[in-house]
This record gives C-alpha cells, sequence and structure tokens, in this order.
C-alpha cells in the first residue's frame, strides 16, 4: 500500500512539473533572480540590501523546492542525472545553499547566484533545442579550428621571436603574442602595433596582411561550410517532408508502373 | 440626394488619392520638406529663417490637406485608422499643427518636423514592403535575441562584480557593463578595456575571447538562420509560381493517368 | 576603286585589333604606365624624372594609335562611340594630348595619367563582364539604398539638433552628422562620440544603439537580398542549361505521350 | 635475393609508415616540437634551456627517421618529390640539420623550427584537403582580386598626388598609400586619415566613403561568388550522389519506355 501511495505521489509531482503554471512561475521567479542580480550592482540603501538578501533565500528556496519536484517526479530516479540540464540546476541549487563565510567563498556564492540566470536555458525548450543546435555545429568546425590554430601559432611563434625586443607587452611570450594576433585579426588598432614594428623591421607589414589575409580566407570558409551544411540539411528535411506529405511518387515508382503495363501489352500480344 | 452628393464626393477624392500626380506631389513636398530640415542645420540670414518658417506652415497646411483628402477618399471611415501608417500621418500632422509656446514643446516640434521625412515610407508602397518585411523577419530572431541577451547580461553581471573597483565608468553597475560589453562586441577599442582589468586579473582575457565567441557565434546563428528562411520562402514561392505558370503536371498526376491506361488495358483483357 | 582600298584598310585594322599579340601589347603598356605612375610618387633624380617624362609621351602616343586602329577597324563609325568604354578611352586619350601650362592643369594631366589604368577594364573582357555585373547590381538595391538613406537623414537631423551645441565638428551641420553617423556605422571610435554626448544627454547611449541596430539590419537584409537574386539567377541559368543539354522532357510532354497512348487504346477498344 | 631483400625491406617501411600508431606518434611529436617552440619564448633557467637543446635534435632525429621510412616505403621512388608536401617536409628536416654558426643562420634554424608545426597540415589528410580546397578557391578569385587591386592602384596614385604633403607617412609614396588604404578598407582609424587631410581639401571624404563604397561591394561580390560556387559544386555532387544511389530513372529513360509502349501498340493495332 506505501508503494501505492509512492507511486500517487509521483503521479502529483509528475503533473505539477508538466503544468503550465508551475513553469511561468518559475520563469518568473528566474527573471526577477536576473533583476536582483542587476539591482545590486547599484549603490543601495542598508534596507534594501537587507530585503535583497531576504528574496535571494527565498528564490533559492523555491529552486530547491522545484529540483525536489523534479526529481521525485521523475519515474526513473536514476536516469535523472543523464541530463546535464538538470545536473547543472542541481550544481547551482546545493553550491547556493552552502553558507558562506570566507570572502574567497563570498565570490564563488555571488557567481553561482549570477550563473542562475542560464537556468533560463534550462527551463525554456526553445532555448535548450537553439543551445544544442549551436553545440552541434561546432564538432564539424573541428578542423577549420586547428587551421586556424595553426596559423596563428606560427605567426605568434614568429612574431615573438622578431618583435619581442620592440615591445615586451605585445609580443614578450607566445601567449601575449597569441593575444596580440587576435587584437590584429578584429582589425583593433592593429596598425599601432604594425607601425611599432615597421620602425625596426620595414617589411613587417608582409607578416600582419598575410595573417589578416589567411585567418580572414579560413574565417570565410568556415563561415561558407556552415551555411552550406545548413543548407543542405534543410533541404533535405524539406524534401523528405513534400514527398511524405504530399505522396509524390517517386521517378522509379513511375517507370515501374509502366513496366506493368508493357508486360500487360506483351502478354496480350502473347496470347 | 444629399447621400449621392456625398458619394460622389468621396469617389472624388478617391480618384485623387489614386492619382499618380498627386503622388508624385506629396513625394515631392516631403523630399522639400527633409531638404528644410537639413538648410535649418546651417548658420542662416534672418531673411531665411524667416521664408523657412512660412514654408514649414505650408508644408503642414499640405499635408493636412493630403491627410484629409485620404480620409474623405475612403469608401469605410473606420478602417482607415486600422492602418498604423494612416495613424503615424494623421499624428504627425496633429502635432505639427498644435501652436508651440514654451521651449521644451519647440523640441518636440522640431522632432516631429523631422520624422515627417518618414512619410516617404508610408507614401511609397515599395519602401512600406521593405519595412513590413524587415519586421516580419523579427519575431523569428526572438530565441536568438533571448539568448544573446542572456549570454549579454551573465556577463555583465560578472563584470561588474569583478571590474568595477578598477574602472567605475566602464563596469560600475550593470547598465554601463552591459553598454561595455556591447562595445566589445563591436571591436570599438575593446582591448584598451581589457588590457585595463588584465592588470589585475591577468587571466580576465578569457572573460573577453569567450564572450567575444559566443556573441560573435551566436551572431553568426541569427544571419544563417534568416537566410536559410529567406531562401526557403523563395524557393516555395519560385516552385509554386512555375508549376502554375507552366501548367507542369505533378508525378502524382503522371501516375494516375498511367493506372487509367493500365485499368483500360485489364478491362479490354477481361473482355 | 578608292572604296575598295578603303575597304582593305578597315579589314587590315580590324585584323591588328582583334590580334591577341596586339592586345597583349596594349595590356602590357597600361601595366608600363600605372609602374610609371608608382614611380613617380618617390623622390626621383632628375635624368630619370626626364626619362619618365619622354615613356609619358611615348604612351600617350602607342595608347592614340591603338584608338585610332580601333576607330578604323570598326565596320560602322557611328556605333563606335556607342560604347562607353570607347568614349572612356578616347576622352583619356585626347585629354593627355592637351598641353599642360598651368599648375591647375598639370594636376587634371597627372590625374588623367592615373585613370589610364583604368583602360585596364576597357580591355581586359573579363573584367568589363564583371563591372557590367556590379552595376547591374546596383538598381535592384535601390529601395533599401534609400531606406538607408531616410534613416541616416533622420538620425542626422535629431543628432544635429540635439548634439550640435556638444561638438560642433561633428554635429555641426546636416552634411558633417551624417558623416559621422557613417562613421559610427563603420564602428571607427563611436564610443568617443557616444560617452562625449552622454556626458549631456545621459540616455543618448539610446540614439546610438538604435542608429547601429537599423543601420545593420537594413545592411544584412541589402546582402540577403543580393545573395538571395544572384543564386536564382544561377539556378534558372543552371535548369535551364541542364534542360536544353541533356534534352530532357519536361512532365508535361511525358503527360502528353501517355494520353496519346491512352488515345490509341481507346481507338482500338472502340473498333 | 637481394632485389627480393630490398622488396621485404621496402613492405616493411610501407607498413610502419602506413601504421595507425607510428602516425599518431609523429602528431605527438609534432605537438610536442610545437609546445618546446612555445616555452622558448619565455625565460627559462639556464638548466631547462640546455634540456630543450637536446630535446630539440631528438626531434630532428625522429623527423629525418620518418622521412627515410616514408621515402624507404615509398614503391616507386621517383614519385616520391612529385608531392609537394613530401618536399617541403624534406627541405625542414635537412635544414633543421645544418650546423648553425653565426646568428644570421640561427634566425633561420629558429623559423625552419616554427615552419615544423605545418608538418600538422602534411601529416594529417583532412588538413590536407582543407588547404588544398582553399587552394583551389583561390584561382576563381583571380579577376575580382585584380580589380580589387586596380580600385587600390588608382586611389593610392591619387591619395599620393594629393595629400604627400600632407602627411609624409600616410601618403608619403605609393607603397604607403597602398597600406594607409589597406587600413581603410579595414575600418582602423580610418577617420583620423579622414579629417586630416579634410583640413587640406574639405571635399576629400568624397575619395574615402567612394573608396570604402567600392571596396565594399567588389568585396561583397567575391563572397557571393564564392558562396555561389561552393553552393553550386555541392549541389551538383549532391545530384549526382542521389541519382546513383537510389537507381532513379532520367525523365528522358521515362519517355522511352512510353514510346517503346506506344510502338507495342501500334503493332498489334497494324496486325
Amino acid at each position: 500500500m506505501s508503494r501505492v501511495n509512492s507511486q500517487s505521489f509521483q503521479d502529483a509531482f509528475y503533473r505539477l512539473r508538466s503544468n503550465k503554471a508551475f513553469e511561468l512561475f518559475v520563469i518568473a521567479i528566474i527573471v526577477f533572480s536576473a533583476l536582483v542580480i542587476g539591482v545590486k550592482t547599484y549603490p543601495l540603501p542598508a534596507g534594501l540590501v537587507s530585503a535583497i538578501t531576504v528574496m535571494d533565500w527565498m528564490i533559492t528556496v523555491i529552486f530547491l523546492f522545484e529540483i525536489v519536484v523534479r526529481f521525485l517526479g521523475e519515474p526513473n530516479k536514476l536516469r535523472f542525472f543523464h541530463s546535464a540540464w538538470n545536473v547543472f540546476d542541481t550544481l547551482i541549487v546545493v553550491v547556493s545553499l552552502v553558507p558562506i563565510e570566507n570572502s574567497e567563498m563570498a565570490l564563488v556564492g555571488r557567481l553561482v547566484r549570477i550563473f542562475r540566470v542560464l537556468r533560463m536555458v534550462s527551463i525554456i525548450p526553445e532555448l535548450r533545442m537553439l543551445l544544442n543546435s549551436l553545440l552541434k555545429a561546432l564538432p564539424q568546425l573541428g578542423y577549420v579550428m586547428l587551421m586556424m590554430f595553426i596559423i596563428f601559432y606560427i605567426y605568434a611563434a614568429v612574431g615573438s621571436t622578431f618583435f619581442a625586443p620592440i615591445n615586451e607587452d605585445l609580443w614578450g611570450d607566445i601567449a601575449l603574442s597569441l593575444l596580440t594576433l587576435f587584437r590584429v585579426m578584429t582589425f583593433e588598432d592593429w596598425t599601432d602595433v604594425m607601425y611599432e614594428t615597421m620602425e625596426v623591421y620595414p617589411l613587417s607589414w608582409f607578416f600582419y596582411l598575410s595573417f589578416i589575409f589567411f585567418t580572414a580566407f579560413a574565417f570565410l570558409n568556415m563561415i561558407i561550410g556552415i551555411v552550406v551544411n545548413v543548407l543542405e540539411e534543410e533541404h533535405q528535411r524539406v524534401a523528405t517532408e513534400e514527398a511524405a506529405a504530399a505522396g509524390e511518387p517517386t521517378l522509379k515508382e513511375l517507370r515501374n508502373e509502366i513496366r506493368e503495363l508493357k508486360e500487360l501489352l506483351l502478354d496480350k500480344a502473347q496470347r
């Protein structure tokens, strides 16, 4: 009988979790927690600060309640933590609950409160899908990214070999050189960097122009690659959908029908 | 008989409103009012200033006349204000007519005169269509925009948590941080912002680079989404048009014709 | 007999003009004239300067000779000046021949010599085609350009209304404001412009952000419009080419063939 | 018998070279050599410096061994140097082996060690294919690049004619002008360049704006050209693949089948 009870409990939680109003309430709480974070960046009167601290704890409690509901509503408890988003949500709530003592932990506590805004993504399915599609697009970029990193690395090594004595801050070691090259790629005051080295090596414009050319070209290639991929997938999806929806026969089916006709005719001719 | 009269009045106004020459005259007046606005930004001799004031009133009167014509020419008076452009035109004209007294209102008057240039869009159908298609593209961007705002908000909250003591003007509160991050996204002197915080937090380059990466990626995704959507719509429009224009049968129709043939043959065979 | 002579003359010139070696020679001379222009921008010893002057005249003479050959080789003399490129070439050569006296004319002379490099486009058919296709793409951009200009004009008028007292150099009149807005559109130190006006109008960030949003959106729309147009044309060209090349029947032809079959069967059935 | 021996030797080397573990080992060594290059840009204790020198020689020896294996494993020794990558690899290894004496050579030695990172591309087939596809896309850009260079050259010549007295560093000769124009094209502090010349020639904004317009337009055209090309190739590849995979008959084949049917019917009707 206890088992029946737990079953009906779980059903109740499952219904609560799938309830549209409950979802909207959680979204409202997340938006509210985001606003609280924003308000906290302004200088506030002491009264408001303590009010915010109370609200903060209320938000944490509501989030804890929501996670518990989601967990208890899950028919298969083991599968709950298979979803990365559930793990993320639980982690955020658990860390929020840890009492903060020293100042280092206080910073972590503030960060965790900020990352609660990310729960928006875990709650709204459309955002989750969007993020998934963004992440799914990453691996196909793998080799172009590797190629780009090789270009960056070679230029950074050459840059810090030649230009380190000219400007330690920009070309002092390979990490600084990589950062400087990223800056050049975004065209951010890149001529200042160039004019400085051109005073010592007058031909160093070739270093910068070839780098810009290579990265722009690789970048362009990357974008075109993505566009083509997306269009292709879209095209195939549309093609299959259309074919399925309209009940259009394929050319092959048409040929088979014509062949059957021919056989019919030949049969009659032989008779 | 009065009703017949009002009917013929309305027809006359409708004809006037649909008249190409009248439309061109109104466009010319709008261009002229735009020129007047431009001229007013230069220092002018007193004579020209009063001449411009007179011209300004003439433009307002002509616009008033045009709106009245359009309104009287409309068969269904209630539907007139269903069009947002008609409401916009009427509002612009009405506010232009309000006599300006104090200096605050004078500013509003000047702004209204500037926004009269927007009447160009309400008059030229091609521009109206263009704007509509731009606005229609916005909602499909909804979730990507929301995702981008979440990224911005989290980075702004983190930024003002850590960097507020370094530079109050850039990271003082969440609104300033959002503006600074927008600046970073446009690559506008973003290294100055970064080098400043790297002096205190040497690893803060990761904050900027990851932000640039995320926003660039989300932006790219947005553009690709629009391109795919536009191409798809175009593709479908072309497909339907072609099919309709050429009278091309579908593969399904072909199959049916073949099947009819088969039935004919079978009929004969059975007889 | 004189007529026969002139005919054979014309044929000779026509052959010379169509000669591949002659074309390559002219291209070589154009490249050489471009190099001469480049060399003249460096400080040169007196000897080289006079050598260049001599070469300059030789280039002019060769160009004159080439134009004459092209003109005499043209069967229909009247049609010669229908081509804008022929008019351009003739103009460049004629102005080069005018003896330069005062310093103002000397500048025109130098400019004309520079524009001789453009003859490369008039000589190489592929470049001429490329330019034509670029120019052909312009009109379809017409309305987007107009829309963009309206946006620019309204923002410039608002900008010089409010910000003129803050910075005369940037917002003094509508022309300066348009230039400043173009600068903002290219993200070139746009935050400097913004921070300056935000000191007086703290909410003026909205002016800049909305402007960037509108122009970026209109620009994006323009690009997508071109891409869609180009792809469409390409698609149609390919489709027609394929159909023509492969001798593929249309679905309509197939249906007609099937219908003929049906008629044959019905004919037999009736007999 | 010696020949049989050498044959089995070659087979052994061929097997070693095609061995996945051997390939991974070589990739690991290349990554390690890249790390060594990166580490060398930091100030190091003397002990680590000598350790690195030893490692450097070990890497060179391993690379030499790998090249020898690849050469001996190649059935056709002459074809080995037909591959540009094999020539590149051999050159890098041979130059690494040359004992460095004076400081000039030391720099070459360091550069060669940096370019060893490029061996990553020669080892990983996907990167080699990517680079090939990038290089293959270059020639189709030929005429747009030429057109762009003509635009640059004409503007640079005009720029150094007019602006050289204003700023020798930016417009002194045609090479400096070309560099300045490239800077303008990347929008890098282009208004500083413009404001400077506008003080002397107030209308020089037209020079910059028209240049930006032309280059942006040519650039856009270039990108669209590539996108269209890539999509086209992709489209054709997909079409051929689909047709081949599904065994779909063409419309022509269908028509022929229908015609055969008709002939059958006519045959019977004649009998």
